[in-house]
């Protein structure tokens, strides 16, 4: 048995310490492994297969909102980010250079991607000429790089994976639609396939994309507290358009600007499915996003038959779930804790006597919950199994979200309260930035969004900061 | 009927300039776009959706031989390139350097992968201990970046999109097995899937991979007698291995270096489909691998009746098929000028008389043959015309490539034909790389592939180059 608890004594407990708990678990789990190039990760099959799932599932609602996927150039001329004003204010500094080509000097330095607006404006300059060109809904999947100083595996890295949608509209109106529309797509996502329930909202100026017009966004509390912004979506109205030149004759035959947006997701949802539903033995995947959903683990594999059935076994679910047998020849006890690290959401347990007994008995991840079922229904049991198991994933993190969202309408409970009490503070805004400064000085907290009207609450008529009429109700967090 | 013939007429013919039909349907097609960036292009959505086909298919084929997706940094510090002779001498010369991040100089210089060979060592050096540990089979989807100084759409493009398998293996039997099983996957989905039939064998030492102990490729034909080198799996022996010191215990508890391989398959292949399918009209695609399979072009669909029956047909027809009704306000002489112009397999023209007779009008592509087909068996007769369609694709690209393959035994008459008639011409070598060098200053032919023992021909007994005692057979062909 002293092999069975190697695996989970090789990682610190979340309540110890969290940050660590987090990269023992990525590595334990074998999700990534560190590079030799400082501040990038190299993504291991276990973590690699979570984000084509995401792939296939994004993908999929990406396309059947008319998006069309393309490929743009991975490098930007310096003369082409420099195009709009604030754009270039908030990416040069954190973007990588490329100044030599072969063994020659390039005239114009490139920077490497940080995020492909420039491109696309670019591009949609020379594509789009009449109304009859609009709307264009792109995106594209690849990696960016972001010249960060600090890095965490998936959460930060100056190398990461997503996708970006650019699209040109018509009208302003087109484009707040889109915004919207692909928000909501992010939130219905994260809450129906990663179990992780979020808050939709409007980012303040402060905190918006560089260039945007209005930054929407959706946020979601980890479990230690601290929130994760999962998914934006920018609508820049025709500032872009402005500085590109991106024109069409309308209808009227006259000459008009586009109005566009952006939306992107990234590998970071990883790091959120992690430290959304991890615990001590490790990762929890949610069903829906596991790349192997049930493990099957023979016990007493060495005696005959149990194999053989283990196999048959796998062969009776693998049309509906995706499936494993693991017939290593570690012990069952070091299987367990294997499966469990890697946060396989179910695994079944077939023995000599549940063979005899015509039986198996199903664990699942999250609970531990243990069910002996007739082998004849498996199928069955299994799909109603990760169906509870999913809602259930999706529930206890909504209520522990709610558990650890508070109110504040005085700002000595507030700075208590946000120091104290790791969680979303609820709290109302006059709207100037110099209070958020504040805020963000006193507590290091900032406003991660303010909700859309339907979910706005009047907590109070004053700012909690300066007392000044309030504006809005804002979520209030620290986070990664 | 001057709208209809002018997209026709905006691309050259193929016999009387073949590079400026193939600019003129990479074009028109709208598969690819320039961009402001030297060298590097935008993929569109039409030429993107055919890479989506196409990995999705390889995926597949690779994951059934056990191989697993992964993906490592874009970066490699200069170091790290340097660490094998062959590799970097081979690279270093056609790699993009970053060398500053946000506002500092690097330390280090860093490439942009060109290909990702020593990140792949770097990794498995830390990764792979014990014979337990492998064999590993990683492969990733990603761009590369190859400072060309010419380019061409697909063909040859500073930056392009690919897939690269990088495996380690315990003997130098399993990494040979793997090196051939690579090649034969790639070779089976350009016959099943691309139409595209390939010569299999092996690279001659000049023309083989920085690093490799050996090359195997496949080679095809392309419509204008030129090869297009499609697919390449590299035997790397324990070279990268020793050079960056990868070893593992093995079961007899002694340290070996393991055995590796590489394989690749890029963007170059939509070249491929272009140049053996294309015909004066605009793309060809095969019906296995094409986006779009089917589009029903409405006739005088200002009548009642004809749009709601068209897109009735579309629900028919589209739980077997990609199926889109092109109900644009475009004449129908257009809208069939616009789909041959995009390869679209077969169009379905329906109007109110076919309606009546409830019937509707199928015509092939490729031979614009039609065929009347009654409403109620048209998913039959769709599923044979794409099937039979897909094979004699197929069947006359190798009819093509046969009659265009000859034979010399004699150097003169050799040189005459390569320089006269494109095309592969096969012929003896001695395995002197003086004798490849002559040829190519001679003809610019390049020794395209030793097809592998029991492909080989014995045509003559001496090099048609010196005369000495010949080694092997060579497929020789001007490249692309």
């Amino acid at each position: 048995m002293a092999q069975e608890k190697k695996l989970v004594e090789e990682i610190t407990s979340m309540e110890e310490d969290f940050a660590q708990w987090y990269t023992d678990v990525v590595k334990k789990a074998e999700l990534i492994d560190y590079s030799s190039v400082k501040g990038c990760m190299v993504i291991k099959p276990a973590g690699y297969a979570i984000w084509e799932n995401i792939q296939k599932e994004l993908d999929r609602r990406f396309k059947e909102t008319g998006v069309e996927n393309v490929y743009m150039p991975m490098f930007i001329p310096e003369s082409l980010l420099e195009k709009e004003k604030d754009h270039v204010e908030g990416f040069a500094p954190e973007v990588a250079w490329v100044t030599h080509g072969g063994l020659s000097r390039l005239q114009e330095r490139l920077c490497v991607r940080p995020t492909s607006e420039t491109l696309f404006c670019d591009f949609y300059a020379n594509e789009i000429q009449s109304y009859r060109d609009l709307p264009k809904c792109y995106n594209q999947w690849c990696s960016v790089v972001r010249w960060e100083k600090e890095t965490r595996p998936f959460l930060r890295s100056r190398e990461f994976l997503w996708q970006e949608g650019h699209t040109a509209h018509a009208t302003a109106e087109e484009s707040k639609e889109r915004t919207e529309l692909m928000l909501n797509v992010y939130a219905d996502f994260c809450e129906e396939v990663l179990a992780i329930p979020v808050i939709r909202g409007r980012k303040t100026d402060k905190e918006k994309f560089a260039g945007a017009e209005a930054t929407y966004t959706i946020e979601a509390l980890m479990h230690d507290g601290k929130a994760l912004q999962s998914g934006t979506s920018h609508d820049f109205g025709d500032g872009f358009a402005k500085a590109f030149g991106i024109q069409y004759t309308d209808r009227d035959n006259k000459l008009k600007y586009v109005h566009q947006t952006s939306w992107g997701m990234t590998t970071r949802l990883i790091g959120a499915i992690i430290m959304v539903h991890g615990d001590d033995s490790g990762l929890v995947l949610p069903p829906k996003i596991a790349p192997t959903q049930v493990m099957i683990i023979p016990i007493m594999q060495q005696k005959e038959g149990v194999l053989e059935k283990a196999a048959e076994l796998k062969g009776v679910l693998s049309s509906n779930f995706r499936v494993k047998v693991d017939d290593s020849d570690k012990s069952p006890g070091w299987k367990f804790s294997e499966q469990e690290m890697r946060g396989i959401p179910v695994r079944i347990e077939l023995g000599p006597k549940d063979i005899e007994a015509n039986q198996c008995v199903i664990v699942r991840r999250d609970t531990r919950e243990k069910l002996v079922v007739s082998l004849n229904e498996v199928n069955e049991k299994l799909s109603e199994i990760l169906e509870t198991m999913q809602n259930d994933m999706l529930e206890r993190a909504r209520a522990h979200r709610d558990t650890h969202t508070y109110v504040a309408t005085d700002y000595e409970e507030f700075k208590q309260t946000i120091t104290e009490k790791p969680g979303f503070v609820k709290a109302m805004w006059c709207g100037d930035e110099a209070c958020e400064n504040k805020i963000k000085e006193d507590t290091s907290a900032t406003a991660r969004c303010m909700p859309f009207p339907e979910k706005q609450e009047q907590i109070a008529n004053t700012c909690i900061c300066c007392g000044k009429p309030a504006k809005t109700m804002v979520y209030w967090g620290k986070a990664y």
